[in-house]
C-alpha cells in the first residue's frame, strides 16, 4: 500500500468538483460562512462533549495539496473520457492554503444540538474543501468523548480504563478514540501509542495467554510477579475464578514479604457482581484491603450501572469495544451547513430547508451566549454576530419567548482559532481541556446528567435571528 | 499533536509487560502458535468476507521499535515508581523484528466462525506483541467488507458507491473502510484519498451548498454544467424534488445540444420510492432514458431491499454512515488465541476453556480444508497440520460425525505469507482480490446468502483434532 504523505485529498470528490465549478464561475473567492453542528444528542442523552478541535487545527495547518495529489487529480476523467479538471485549476490548488477565520468551541466543552462547534468564514472554495475532513474529525471524537463521559458517570468516580484498541475501527479509529476518551474522562488506556502521543497513563499486566503458557496458574502468577513485582494485577478467570483469587493471594503474600504490594486482580468473565463480592471478601480476609478489583468484558455505562446496583465490588472498569466504537450509536451525524455568503460587501444569509424541522439549518455568522444562573448553566442563545441582537430569544424546541436580562452573566462559546489564515489560538494542554470538561460538567444542570433524555436544556435563537430565519424560509 | 513515525507501540501495554515477563523468564524465544478468528458471524448473517491481510502484511513488514518508542517505554514505572522495564529488555526490543511464519486466508475469501484468518507461528514474544494490531486491522476490515457484500447483495447488481468519509470513525477508520468496501464489492467511493491510494474509482458532483450558493436552483445547475459538462449528476431535492427534476431536465437538454450527456440526478431525502418513480417517468418522457437515478440518505442493505420491494427506480446507491461504521454491529469481536507452544521440540497444545461453548478455543497448528461438491462449497474441515488427520470429522455446531471421501476436491484456505520472517507471498492486486471474493461468493451455497441466519455452513474439526481438544479440556 502507498504511504500516506498528505491528507488533503481526504475529502469527498464533490467538494473538488464544486470547487472547480466555483473556480470556473469565478466565485471561489467569495467569502462564505459554514457551521459545523449536530442535530440530535447522541445515545439519547442531553448533551455532547465537544472534541476534535486539536486534530482539526492540525489538519488545517497541514492542508496543502502536494504534487502527487495534483498528479492524481489530473488523471480523473468525466463521461467523455476527458479530464475533469483544467490545468489552471490544478495550478491554483497546488498553491492553495487555508486563509480565513475559524472560530471553535474549545475541546471538552459541553454543547447542545444546533450549536456550531466550528464556524468557518473563508473563501467558499476552502470552506467546501474542508467540510468532509472536519466532519470526520469532529463527529467521531465528539461521539467518543461523550460516550466516555457517560461511562465515567456510571462509574461514579471509579477509575475507567480505555481498553478498546483491538476492536476499534482502524488504526486511527483507535488512536483518536483513545484521545477522545481522555478528554471525556478516561483515566488511562491500554493503548501504548496513545500514551506516547498524548502522555496518557497506560495500564496493563497480563492476559489469559500468559497463564495458558504455563502448566499451572500459580506458576504463571509467580513468574509474572518475579519479573514485574511493581505492576501486578492477576487475571484470575482463566480456569476457575475462586482458585484464581486464591492463587493471586498466595503470590501477593510472597510479594509483600519482598516489599512489594499487589495492585489487584482482574475479572473478565462470569457473574461479575457475585465474583467481585467473593473476591473482595477473600482479599480483605487475607489482608489485602488495598488490592483493587478490575473488571473487563463488554462493559458500557448500562452494564456498569447494573453491576453497581447489584453491589459489585469493582474498583476499576476496563471498557473496550463499546466505548471506542460507541457501539449503540456508532456515528454522531454532525453536519456542515452554508449559513451566509458575502455579496458586494454585504451578507446574504442562507438556510437549508427541509420537511423535517430538525433538519432546517440556521443562517448567520453565529456565536453562542451561554448564561450562568445560580451556579448552573441556564440558557444558550445563538446570536448572529453581524447583526444587532434583540433582548429576547426564541426557544428552538418549543418556540417559547424568553426575555434576556442584561445583567445576567454569559460567556461566548465560540473562540477565535484562525484569523485570515493565521493561527491565533493559545491551545490548552490536554490536562487543561480535561479541566474544562470537568468544569462544564459541574455547571450542567443535574437533571441533564442521566443516561436518557429529559426536559431539554434550553437552546434559543436571538429573536432577530429567529425572524431572519423565518423570513428566509418564507422566501424559499 | 506529535507526528506518528512508528506504529509499533500500537498495542496494549499488557502485551509489553507479558513480553517482558517472557524475556525475564527466558521463555521469549519459545515457538508459539496463535490463531486469529471470530466466533459469530456479523450482522446475524452466515459468513464473513476476510479482509485486512494487505494491511497486516504492511504492519508486520514495518514492525520495528524506533528510538522514540524505546525512550517512551523507558519512562513507564510501576507502583514503586521504579522503571517497569530493564535496559537489557529495551535493548532487546530495539533490535526486534518479525521472525516467524504467518499463514493467512487471502483477502476477499469467505470465512466462517472459528476459522483462523491468520495463523502466527513465531517466538511467543512476537506472537504476543502482534496480537493487538492484527486484531485491530482484521476485525474492522473484515467487518466492513462483509457489510458491503450485504449491501451489494441487496442492490442486486446495481452500482454501490461508498459515501461514508464524513461519518467514519477517524481518518483511518475512513481510509480502511473504503479499502474494505472495495474488497466487499463497492464500485466506487467519494473518498478521493482512497482513489489515490488504491486506484478505486471516485465519484461526486455537487451538494446542497452548491445550489444554496445561487439565488435559483436552475442557475446553479447551469453554472455547474458549464464547468463540468462531462460529470453532471444534479442533486434535485434542495427545495422541491419535482421542480428540481424539471430544472435538471432543462439543463440536460442544453448539455445535449452541446454534445454532452447528463449522467443523472440524485435524491437525498423524502419518499425515495415514490420520488424515484416520478423522476424516472419525467426523465424518460424528456428523452433521458439513459440518465441514472442515484439515491443517498441513511441507506443500508435493509433500506435498499425495502426500496427495491416498493418498486423504486434507483440505479445507483450511495451508502455512507451505515456502511463505513457497520452501524448495526460496529465491531466484529475477533479474537487471537494461543493454540500451541513448542517445548523441547514437541508441541504442547493449548485450549482456552470457557463456560460458554462458543468461547472455547481450538488447539493445534490449524489449517482449513474447504471441500467443493456439485459446484458449491460443501464443508470446511479444520485440521492440525502437525498431526495425522482422520478420515472423519466432527461438526462444531451439532457434533455430528461426517465421513470424508478421499476423492473429494478440497483446497487449503490458509496460504503461506511469511516463513522465518521472510515475506514469501505473491500478493494479488486489489482487482484479483475482488475476483477471489466474487468467485467465493458464487461458490457459496445459495441458502446462506440471505440477510439473516439460516442453517449454518458446516465447519468441522478433524476427528483427531476433536479428540485432542476434548482431552485437553478434560485435563483442565
Amino acid at each position: 500500500m502507498k504511504k500516506i504523505e498528505s491528507l488533503s485529498l481526504l475529502t469527498d470528490l464533490y467538494q473538488l468538483t464544486m470547487s472547480y465549478a466555483y473556480f470556473k464561475n469565478n466565485m471561489h473567492n467569495k467569502t462564505a460562512v459554514f457551521n459545523l453542528f449536530y442535530r440530535k444528542n447522541p445515545f439519547n442523552g442531553n448533551y455532547a462533549i465537544s472534541c476534535g478541535l486539536r486534530s482539526a487545527i492540525d489538519y488545517i495547518q497541514n492542508f496543502k495539496f502536494i504534487k502527487s495529489d495534483i498528479d492524481y487529480l489530473r488523471t480523473l476523467t468525466g463521461n467523455d473520457n476527458k479530464a475533469l479538471f483544467s490545468e489552471d485549476f490544478l495550478e491554483y490548488l497546488s498553491q492553495l492554503k487555508f486563509e480565513g477565520d475559524i472560530d471553535g468551541v474549545e475541546e471538552g466543552r459541553i454543547v447542545f444540538p444546533h450549536e456550531p462547534m466550528l464556524r468557518i468564514k473563508a473563501p467558499i472554495i476552502l470552506g467546501q474543501l474542508l467540510e468532509t475532513p472536519l466532519l470526520n474529525i469532529m463527529n467521531f471524537q465528539t461521539l467518543i468523548a461523550t460516550k466516555t463521559n457517560r461511562v465515567c458517570l456510571a462509574a461514579q468516580g471509579d477509575t475507567v480504563l480505555e481498553f478498546g484498541l483491538r476492536r476499534a475501527q482502524g488504526v486511527d479509529g483507535a488512536i483518536s478514540a483513545t484521545y477522545a476518551s481522555m478528554i471525556g474522562g478516561a483515566h488511562a488506556t491500554s493503548n501504548v501509542l496513545a500514551g506516547k502521543l498524548f502522555g496518557m497513563d497506560v495500564k496493563g499486566t497480563h492476559a489469559h495467554s500468559w497463564v495458558m503458557s504455563f502448566d499451572q496458574e500459580l506458576d504463571a502468577f509467580n513468574a509474572y510477579a518475579d519479573s514485574l513485582p511493581n505492576n501486578c494485577i492477576f487475571l484470575v478467570d482463566t480456569y476457575n475464578t475462586k482458585q484464581g483469587v486464591t492463587n493471586a493471594i498466595e503470590v501477593a503474600k510472597s510479594l509483600r514479604e519482598e516489599g512489594h504490594e499487589v495492585l489487584g486482580i482482574r475479572l473478565d468473565s462470569g457473574d461479575m457482581a457475585k465474583l467481585s463480592i467473593m473476591a473482595r471478601e477473600m482479599l480483605d480476609k487475607a489482608g489485602f484491603e488495598g488490592a483493587k478489583i478490575v473488571a473487563s468484558n463488554d462493559l458500557d455505562e448500562y452494564r456498569i450501572h447494573e453491576l453497581k446496583s447489584k453491589g459489585a465490588k469493582i474498583d476499576v472498569w476496563g471498557v473496550g469495544t463499546k466505548l471506542v466504537t460507541a457501539y449503540d450509536q456508532p456515528a454522531l451525524g454532525g453536519v456542515y451547513k452554508l449559513a451566509a455568503i458575502k455579496e458586494d460587501d454585504s451578507w446574504v444569509y442562507k438556510v437549508k430547508k427541509s420537511e423535517e424541522l430538525i433538519k432546517v439549518s440556521n443562517p448567520g455568522i453565529l456565536n453562542i451566549k451561554r448564561y450562568l444562573k445560580d451556579g448552573k448553566y441556564s440558557l444558550d442563545v445563538m446570536i448572529n454576530e453581524e447583526e444587532q441582537a434583540s433582548d429576547r430569544c426564541v426557544d428552538m424546541t418549543n418556540e417559547n419567548l424568553t426575555a434576556l436580562d442584561e445583567q445576567e452573566r454569559f460567556e461566548l462559546l465560540l473562540v477565535p482559532i484562525f484569523r485570515e489564515g493565521k493561527y491565533i489560538y493559545k491551545q490548552p494542554t490536554i490536562e487543561e481541556s480535561i479541566a474544562k470538561k470537568d468544569k462544564d460538567f459541574n455547571l450542567l444542570p443535574d437533571h441533564l446528567k442521566g443516561f436518557s433524555s429529559s426536559e431539554p436544556y434550553p437552546v434559543c435563537l436571538d429573536e432577530n435571528l429567529h425572524k431572519l430565519k423565518k423570513k428566509l424560509l418564507d422566501n424559499i
